[in-house]
């Protein structure tokens, strides 16, 4: 893998996982998933879910030591526990908001045990299924209120929003890159910045390049998960199986803006071995590191920037060896 | 027609129309084009397009003055002309960027002579079709700095900006009611604002009462586009023919946000007949008003903030005489 | 309830459910379930799934006698056991196949021991993720011959096939209500035909109405579920709260048609009470029911066929009361 | 390009293309419309609209002469003219619906004439916009009617259907490939079958190759129509430059069923230069078929039947240099 990349992956995903109407896999214990993840070829971190995988921060620590991988980032869950089933920040209870803010001021203090001063956090509750279901103005108010109010606790850790459009609710409030970006206008800290899922990106729809260049563009690209699906729900695939062109106009975007962070595969294994299908996700980086590498960046940015895509196009198709 | 809704309508739409595929109607000319307008039951103003409709600005007044008619807004149309087609705020040689900057602040001036004050722009043409045809860092900037450029030329109008997903370009940078907010929070002006127009929040795809609180909490909603879709495309529809519990709760949040506003038709009378159509939206807003003006507020509202719709929508069905 | 509506509902939606993040309610015991069932307001009957729900059938039938409770169909599942987790009808392994045939043919046999006669079976699993995963020729003639030999098990039950276009398989091979017709055409047998799920034909994406009048001009509507959604993804929420004139058109078409079979709840209630979330389901056909009732037929099928939908809207909306 | 492929091009797309909001390019007559398809790398044929192209089929098939191209198929236009906008094959007025079935059996006759024996139908206009606006019992009865009896003028030509979810209507009756073929199946005639447009298939929402292979398998696959787009409209884009795994994996599957029939563009260049666009298509083509032939056909189909997905990717990326 090349050396600019720093590849981890959502640990969960190394576990059981299911859907509507399966189950896969045997329920691992936590051991069993970091052991699991150490087996990946060239990963290097995993991204932990607080509080399910952090019942003793000390051990979880030590787990993750013993299997030489680092922790990329805690990942905030405030929609899996039945008390955030009607929303978490926007739960109508403001004993329930309060846990939620709660939950990510301990995600943050937790983040800088393990080292990665950096809480994700995805509000999948934060949303409604049908109308009239949420004063949708009361909402987004106490939304911002609470995520100024966690990332005030302390400025030495990088508060991360991960947008979504929809799942689990079928909408969710903080739908798009640009959703977030408004809410780190609003909220107006430092330490409030966005994760980008390709997936989510896709599916917003968005082109994720685009998204990528606006998070950048002010200063809010904190993390940058990747995946891959067919624009129509989060499927979790592996990056490029679909949608290959975005695939490697993302890297070359991550190239061009500088990122410098982790690379986290959001890929759920689902039927197959997750091993395999992760190192399939590390494979598919380095073949667009690969890609990029090849090409005359000028010729090509000269291409793009004239707005000539069969001319970009074509750069890439004689390194493939096609024509 | 309720006292408090301004009706409106976008003036091209009462003349030729036509897609990829077919043409609709004779070649009204501008004159024809305000006399079926003015024949649209209880409307009261219309949106022109600048410079399509405003050859001569003092005959399009005059045209519009004779039929009774207001003029809601200037449209600015910075994509139809074949300079636009690669872009106009984001188009690679500086010349057509300023144009398009010019388009606006000439917008912005014949706003103030047709006495709205306000000008509405989608800029449908500032977008990509294929990866690599755009270089979205350099664009994304350029996209600011003109909206900044064209809301400096002067301060007593109001710059509207109108998202959309996609079409004419098969990804438009400006695609979701967050990222015209986020463009508001970078440009930092007072006079700039959001259109929301319902049929592109709801293939964007959001939930346009959630886009309607955000807008409204950044204090942006400056203007409001009627018309449905299947959350696929821009159909231009009738508003609640087909989401008709999206339309009812549009309607109610327009009202809760104290928007005084006009309320703009963007409906395509395609194959049918327009002023038929028309009438029909007019219909439709009162159906609407109707219904919201026969529920108790404080019970509805007390349902919504308990995250009870189902409480919600028997509030609505008691009043339609269908239980 | 209106006499003419057979009212049911998929057993499974009483117990506990779950999506890919989390767990909602206890795990309901199978009697739960059923009692659960039998506290809906004019509920009829329920859909049970073979083999999960019928590990004794007789049992099963027992809970159900004394619950006042029929059988309206059983659901064959050949996706949820792991076995069937690369596809029941269409997997590589021949004793798979066999087996997933196995289970439709078991299925037929108790929904005779159940007084039902019909079978409806969705194959979630018989689809791909990525693109090189499944060889479609082999797999299309394996499903339709599958189909084919279950089907000739015995004529006196019905074998109605239940088409969705992805989930839990990023695409299903029966993914459309054509789909669904051209393997009965294939088969070429009188027990075979079609379940139409409101929500899959939304986001199929087809007008459920136009689907019902392809089922019913090949004589193959065969069962009705009921449900509604944003159009992108199987939400299965309450009938009528989001597409409102989808499902007033629906239960016209379904009178029109002359469909007198089980109107069978596929919602999910998810986060919200099982019992509440079923009883607005019920209320949901009353009202759609309960409008039909009061338009006169004859002016609404005239407007309908010359093309007037303003027309038809226009009767609807005059029964309201809001104009 | 490789011997086994028969490149051609729809006609229109070399001439003045528009959509809703714009016009591309001047009103180029036919005869320019010839030669610019003739500076086309290895263009071979064109296929041409009945009744806009052949005004005088003479003349039309003249200028194909002299400019060497072929005629591949005759594209019958049922929605253009003004009498087809609210449809052909199912308008309310027989006369309309006749006149349909008369511009297929012209077109047939006509297709005789210039040597192809074969026209395709994509018949936009049958369809609905708003519910209650198509007596969809009677339309599709109309429309197998209306297919049948064109067919029966004459076997000796192929009627191909070509299918389309929506536009120029919300929805179009004949939506998917499974709709044609059950057309085909109701219609029982021989020279019945379907055009497979792989940005239909895409956005049906379609696997084309599992399209593919159901056409296949009914023996019903009689034309191929390629383009690209982002799964949500028919953007009309180059194949392969968003898609490029499903167009990989489709043009497997033209090989695999043994497709001999022409491979016609259906791009449409829009602000591009239709000439330097329809090339890009034609390399597409070649470098999909470069891959192909690189690749072990017996390791590439023993992963794809063992549902080993990242088995097959590896194989075509080995030969694409990137690991």
């Amino acid at each position: 893998m090349h050396d600019d990349i720093k590849f981890a992956a959502i640990l969960s995903f190394m576990g059981q996982t299911r859907d509507r109407f399966q189950v896969w896999g045997p329920p691992y214990t936590l051991q069993e998933k970091v052991q699991r993840a150490a087996q990946v070829e060239n990963l290097a971190a995993v991204e932990v879910v607080y509080p399910q995988e952090f019942a003793d921060v000390k051990i979880t620590k030590k787990l993750l030591d013993d299997a030489e991988l680092l922790c990329s980032t805690v990942n905030v869950n405030i929609k899996g526990d039945p008390m955030f089933h009607m929303g978490g920040l926007t739960h109508p209870d403001a004993a329930v908001r309060a846990q939620a803010v709660a939950y990510l001021k301990e995600g943050m203090d937790i983040s800088v045990e393990m080292g990665c001063n950096m809480v994700t956090c995805c509000p999948l509750g934060d949303g409604h299924d049908y109308s009239f279901q949420m004063d949708y103005i009361q909402a987004w108010g106490w939304f911002i209120e609470g995520i100024r109010e966690a990332a005030k606790h302390r400025d030495d850790v990088q508060l991360s929003l991960e947008y979504k459009a929809n799942e689990t609710r079928s909408r969710i409030i903080m739908g798009s890159a640009t959703a977030a970006l408004h809410v780190c206008d609003q909220v107006g800290l430092e330490n409030v910045g966005v994760t980008i899922d390709i997936g989510h990106a896709l599916y917003a729809p968005e082109t994720p390049s685009l998204s990528i260049a606006q998070l950048h563009h002010a200063g809010r690209l904190f993390l940058f998960h990747i995946n891959d699906n067919y624009r129509n729900w989060d499927w979790d695939l592996v990056p490029g199986s679909v949608n290959w062109w975005d695939w490697i106009e993302t890297m070359l975007y991550i190239e061009k803006v500088g990122y410098d962070g982790w690379v986290v595969s959001d890929v759920m294994p689902g039927r197959l071995d997750a091993i395999q299908v992760l190192n399939a996700v590390g494979r598919s980086i380095t073949r667009a590191k690969n890609l990029l590498s090849k090409v005359d960046h000028n010729d090509l940015w000269a291409a793009i920037r004239s707005n000539d895509a069969m001319a970009a196009y074509d750069l890439f198709y004689k390194e493939l060896g096609l024509d």
